[in-house]
């Protein structure tokens, strides 16, 4: 073999060169498998490999070279086919942004006040206790003081006994519970019906599986005066009802919803329900927002439905439940025989999640199901103390002029910004999305911070939602109050 | 559609009935795909469907004919393809076996001693204190203190500047960090080299990605007089060089070595180094036992190896390194260039770990690093506090009369049980391995339980390891005095 790539002229050994390895693939695929050369031959010309090759005696310069055989077949360690599309995430782009333009942060979901203390103490004392054994390796479909809690409490709300040691899997945070039921149910030719908005990782988890995600969005349907609610954003039956067939393997359903807000009725849920038993499809109902729901409205679960139990993976968080996302744990939970797909992927992913996180999840669950019926329970009483929250934030942006969607549940507003579209100047701005434009405009000039909620949409959707902004509100009363004041003041200029 | 399965008569929308959908799915097969019939003519002869096919009028009972029909193509919930074979686990299963018999435990391997205080108290003050936002998420690639510190701590012992944004990916665990530079680095084609004995989650994780493990066993050779020691497992060069191929993405290599205790010697890392720089392949070297090395042994990092750093991904574990495996945090580092592919992985399945761990591991870097010219540096004075633990550990096995191979590093030690085999009686243990009966049998009626070491080996090689079982002896003294007294009761008994 040579010693030096023929093209480029670098050291065939070197990973910077890709040109040798072009070449050795494609012999490799022609000698060794004769009956794919037809498919080759498609992808030669599909993938422009041609222009290539005919660019290669020319005078094109050696990085032109590369990147055009970098996008036509890829250099040896380039990210593998399934996560291509996969590299982009808004979180990245975002949170890198706040730390250039030091705003007031809106965007991402997470309290910025104190977790209740029985919960941070319990985690305190798990990790220094005497039982030095809470800081090693637990079970690991989860610890057993964990999983006996959640069977306790979900067996009580949704009315059926479940098994902690069959039934529930604990997983590093809810992120690794859509991860390990997506990954577990889904192979190549499954179809996956995403609602959208939808929280952004379903997309490539679907994708990297295999699957083909088959996205409906939600519609925004007036239905009389008075501000828009979350319950505005309907599901168009029809158009569901019409996704469905015999390639639909899951459908995932976000209530409370990210980040329109919406607390899924009765009535829609079981639509959906009944299209999951026509059609013998699994529901994977991420509910981690299952507290976060305003009166009147109420959490209905997925399980609960007739008929619902034996085909439904409900996914909760402890960050979302307990107001500490950084403790990434979450949990999956369904029948025995949905849970074991699951429980291998966990298995060979992450394996066991962090004990004293674990243990202190428990303890923090015991303590409240033995408070269950006082309002002090924190299930109920977060709640309680983001209803204020939520008011100010829809009082604070209809008074600036935006439209906001007033949430049934979560903790995330929406709102439509472009009544306020001459305050700013978005030709600066590079992005192909207009929420996308105004959000970075407004951290950088306004320094208030949301996120752009097309992230939430599949490729050919997203223009449906560039009028809009997401903002976060589980936040401290000063900080919404600063927010307002941002807002007031940048209204107010010239 | 009618109503119900014409087979078996359940409800068709039941996930218990496999049989519409069978049909369903080779009919679609068939007229969507018509290309496929012919390879499904072949896999129905091959899988059996036409025995399934004559069954039907018969009358065979239904749950026959689903076990039948259930081998044959699936039901539409099985597991998907890339995860067949990954859903047993030796860990699973002996924690399991623990629970039932109860046995002084030297299988999993963690300490049953307490962590430094200063790293545990860390975790305590970091979820507790002030910084109300150390309860709320970090950074996805890593909270910032850690990567920082881990890369302060790297670019002194690799000696070359390591960027903590871009060279540094923090993971649930080394496992997760295995997984995302694995699943990162695999597809298709691609083929992965592992030494055998192997970590056991290296081969489900290379084979869910698409790609195909290659199995390379070390030999033992016995190179004098006196006790076995773990240098004495041997690689063979020449079968290890005829393994290199075109089609060759990645060599896994794990040192100091889980469970042999190797310490790969600068001369067999050389060998290795070339063969990946002749062939351009990725070197994964996965370093959890890093600093559980035994005087006169040196553990050489494989990315310090000349032209390596460019083609390593180096694998670490906070568990391993502070005495707290239950917090699941490890890391992968290495060229950014390489380090995307694994940071897209993590983005798409855990995205971001746990905050108040993070930031009391870091701390727990500082405070030991500030102290690296010191003994009391935890770093060395962990290996001092094993060394007297492994060796009595080689004594009462030996002692015994197992043949225990001496480990220069890590916390394992595997010994060879068969001059004991008169002492047992497998006749009554039902796996396909000795070492399986061997450990079952021992939990059961000796009770001590070890790992059977068959665990970390392809299927063709098993048979290699039978006569071996892997104990751990990070254990506290007393307990290891305990098992070599059970050991010394079971031999004096009749």
């Amino acid at each position: 073999m040579a010693a030096a790539c023929l093209i480029c002229t670098l050291n065939f050994q070197s990973l910077q060169c890709c040109h040798l390895l072009l070449r050795i693939t494609i012999v490799t695929w022609i000698t060794e498998y004769s009956c794919l050369t037809v498919m080759l031959q498609m992808f030669v010309a599909r993938q422009g490999l041609q222009a290539l090759s005919k660019a290669l005696p020319s005078t094109t310069s050696y990085l032109q070279k590369r990147s055009l055989a970098a996008m036509s077949v890829g250099n040896k360690f380039d990210l593998p086919d399934r996560y291509r599309g996969s590299e982009k995430s808004v979180w990245v782009e975002y949170i890198q942004l706040a730390q250039e333009t030091q705003p007031l942060n809106l965007g991402q979901g997470f309290p910025d006040f104190a977790a209740p203390d029985h919960v941070t103490k319990s985690l305190a004392e798990a990790c220094t206790g005497e039982n030095v054994l809470l800081n090693q390796y637990t079970r690991g479909f989860g610890h057993l003081r964990l999983v006996k809690a959640l069977s306790q409490l979900y067996s009580k709300v949704i009315g059926r006994s479940i098994d902690p040691a069959t039934e529930v899997l604990v997983t590093a945070g809810a992120y690794e519970a859509l991860f390990a039921t997506i990954m577990g149910h889904t192979g190549p030719g499954d179809e996956v019906i995403i609602i959208e908005p939808f929280f952004d990782c379903y997309e490539p988890m679907v994708r990297s599986a295999g699957g083909t995600p088959k996205f409906i969005p939600l519609k925004l349907v007036k239905s009389g005066p008075g501000p828009i609610s979350s319950g505005d954003w309907k599901l168009d039956v029809n158009q569901l009802s019409s996704m469905f067939n015999s390639k639909t393997k899951s459908i995932i359903v976000n209530t409370p919803h990210n980040p329109i807000g919406k607390v899924f009725t009765q009535e829609e849920l079981t639509v959906i329900a009944d299209l999951c038993k026509k059609w013998n499809v699994l529901c994977i109902s991420d509910e981690v927002y299952e507290w976060m729901v305003y009166k009147p409205f109420k959490h209905i679960r997925m399980a609960t439905l007739p008929g619902m139990w034996e085909r439904t993976i409900t996914i909760g968080s402890a960050g979302k439940t307990f107001s500490v996302t950084g403790w990434k744990t979450g949990w999956a939970y369904g029948p025995a025989e949905l849970m074991k797909n699951p429980m291998t992927v966990h298995q060979n992913c992450v394996y066991t999640c962090t004990t004293p996180v674990q243990e202190a999840v428990a303890r923090g669950f015991e303590f409240e199901m033995s408070r269950m019926d006082s309002p002090e329970c924190y299930f109920y009483s977060l709640a309680e103390e983001l209803l204020p929250k939520r008011d100010f934030m829809a009082k604070f942006l209809s008074e600036v002029g935006m439209v906001p969607t007033v949430p049934e549940g979560g903790y995330f507003m929406i709102a439509d910004w472009t009544p306020l579209a001459n305050k700013v100047d978005l030709s600066q701005e590079k992005d192909k999305y207009r929420d996308y434009k105004f959000t970075k405009w407004m951290s950088k000039n306004v320094k208030l911070q949301g996120i752009p909620p097309s992230a939430f949409y599949s490729e050919p959707n997203k223009h449906l939602i560039e009028d809009y902004v997401r903002y976060c509100f589980i936040k401290k009363d000063e900080n919404l109050q600063k927010a307002a004041e941002i807002l007031q003041k940048w209204k107010g200029s010239k």
